[in-house]
């Protein structure tokens, strides 16, 4: 651990009295540079722990504004802790952050990128995407039915006529996906085609991905329940070495999104906003995404089609199946799978020894439900 | 047949040009009182053919501003002109509008509530919701994969990185799903509990509602594919002599879904909003709502788990296999649905002699695709 620094004047953020989870929540950053970007985040991140996984060289120092409760790991710091297993990591790639997942202590962990700054309702009032993510966490997902008034538990709206009344609890939410203003989440060849293409609209509407339907997952700004669903946020083998880039996210997300449906948990994508301030440059990510870009084509037919055993009745368990059938089945298309199914073992047994077990939750599979 | 009025002066309406698929589109409207209503929408709608059918006592008039171009069914004209399957048609309750989807010769159909008005956006421009839901049909949808920018053929958006290549042309949309500001479309129980609960917020966004996925089809601002999908757009039997009430469009959005992901056809909801001015008493609309309220608790999964075989290639296919699926497996909760089934069988016969088989799009049932 190269660097701890003691928090100071909390009680000059705006959040109404204590900030939501304070001591249940982590903040991971990825970053090869200074972090500037959270002169703009204090107000709302400062009362909360943070987890900087540096990226790239080591011998690198890494200025965090003064004020902040943090630590720091660079590459030095992954290979002490994990020693051989520290190969699970990628290098030279911000997929590098989900070793801050593995290290926190807390419940719940808040990730965003060092490009991505406070955005602005159309009211003009600046957005506490924390807040949003934690409130999105905190009440039910509803997987099973659509409803068409999109988050029924936010205020001034419902499940409206035709809900089924047995479903109206839902299910508990782990994953809360949110979006970006200013640069959308493209693809190089969509970045290529539309360099100009800017997101300016704000949709005001939070909404669960229904069972069984696979959704692209972007780390970007993304909260989740570390306990439940934590040690299947792996973000894969990508950067240095690796024929693969920018499909870290996509795979985690593609990964939690087939045990949670499995192990009845849900997932909310909308609601927070950040701003998002500068493309990555689409020749270098075209380069990265290009084995991906037909790749996906063939994982998403796998995710689509995966079936977990009913014996799979924790994450763990469900990880280390879904390892054996991505070695088995996707194997096949390229020597890079088997080669990250064994990093997704990998990956777990790290996971573990750091989170031995007995201290994460242990969820426990419900019948299935429809289809 | 019992009225007819010439159109005029279609040049006041602030639409540009030509209406979108002015000879294309029938509007369909249920009623028991006059139509004062469509003074608001005349801007909008007065370019457009209406079907309007006459709810309850035949012998009372519906008066229709000047200068609409329509035709009105009452009880004794849906007796003529379907004889002993006129019975199949719901009496004293705004189910008869399907009766309208049948006579229509129209490729598409756009049905709206006579309590409906015209919303404004937040920037207080009124809202041509007919235009959206064009837009939204003649654009296609995308089942199969999650757009997390919402709808990736509106202008300004795209599919966001990891969105397979191979799914981006999406398939052809048959259902536009509007949704209303002000009175939220609650049920019953709901209306008795929050009955100060008024809708204000506008959700720039519209989404396909995925593969597998049911949801509650409100009737009040619809639009779809009346030569794709037309004939499974059956709103059931409701009120007059019937155990329940306000399930019509629920019971045809439960079918009219599984028939759409059998056949790869996609169902859109979100924009646009009309303005739903005056809730209908709970009171009543509970004693209406009663059994449905168990029921669907059996409904639902029902549709959840459907299968339709593959030599179901055509929606007439389709819903004749789905009567027979009702009868057999909802016929044992209650007789009413064995006499829904009765009916269903009734509609699509009554379906197939109004709108002979050569003049209705055969689909073709794709190859099946993921889960």
């Amino acid at each position: 651990m190269t660097a701890a620094a003691g928090m100071d004047s909390p009680s000059s953020s705006p959040v109404r009295g204590t900030p939501l989870l304070k001591d249940e929540l982590d903040i991971v950053i990825p970053t090869i540079r200074n972090l500037d970007f959270l002169e703009m985040w204090r107000p709302f991140f400062q009362p909360y722990h943070l987890i900087v996984v540096q990226d790239g060289d080591p011998s690198k120092t890494i200025r965090v504004p003064e004020g902040f409760d943090y630590e720091l790991y660079n590459r030095n710091d992954i290979k002490r802790i994990l020693g051989p297993r520290a190969a699970c990591i990628s290098f030279k790639d911000s997929a590098c952050r989900c070793f801050g997942y593995m290290v926190s202590k807390k419940k719940y962990i808040y990730t965003i990128d060092d490009d991505c700054f406070v955005a602005k309702d159309p009211s003009g009032k600046e957005i506490n995407a924390l807040e949003q993510h934690i409130s999105n966490l905190l009440t039910p997902s509803t997987p099973y039915f659509f409803n068409t008034l999109y988050d029924p538990y936010r205020e001034g709206t419902d499940f409206v006529r035709g809900y089924p009344f047995s479903l109206r609890e839902g299910t508990p939410t782990v994953v809360s996906h949110g979006l970006w203003l200013n640069i959308p989440d493209y693809d190089a060849p969509t970045q290529l085609v539309k360099p100009r293409e800017r997101n300016t609209r704000y949709v005001d509407a939070v909404l669960t991905i229904p069972r069984g339907t696979l959704f692209p997952m972007c780390g970007m700004n993304l909260a989740f329940d570390r306990e439940l669903i934590g040690s299947a946020m792996y973000f894969g083998l990508m950067g240095d070495g690796q024929p693969i880039g920018r499909y870290d996210d996509m795979w985690a997300g593609w990964c939690i999104k087939v045990i949670c449906d499995h192990l009845r948990l849900g997932v909310k994508t909308g609601l927070p906003y950040i701003w998002h301030s500068k493309a990555s440059n689409p020749f270098v990510n075209f380069k990265k995404e290009y084995k991906g870009i037909f790749w996906q084509e063939e994982l998403i037919p796998f995710f689509q089609t995966v079936v977990l055993p009913k014996d799979c009745t924790t994450v763990h368990k469900c990880y280390i199946e879904l390892s054996k059938q991505v070695r088995e089945k996707l194997g096949k298309i390229d020597p890079y799978f088997t080669k990250l199914a064994d990093a997704m073992v990998t990956w777990i047994e790290a996971w573990e020894e750091l989170n031995p077990p007995g201290t994460a939750a242990e969820v426990v599979n419900g019948s299935s439900n429809g289809k």
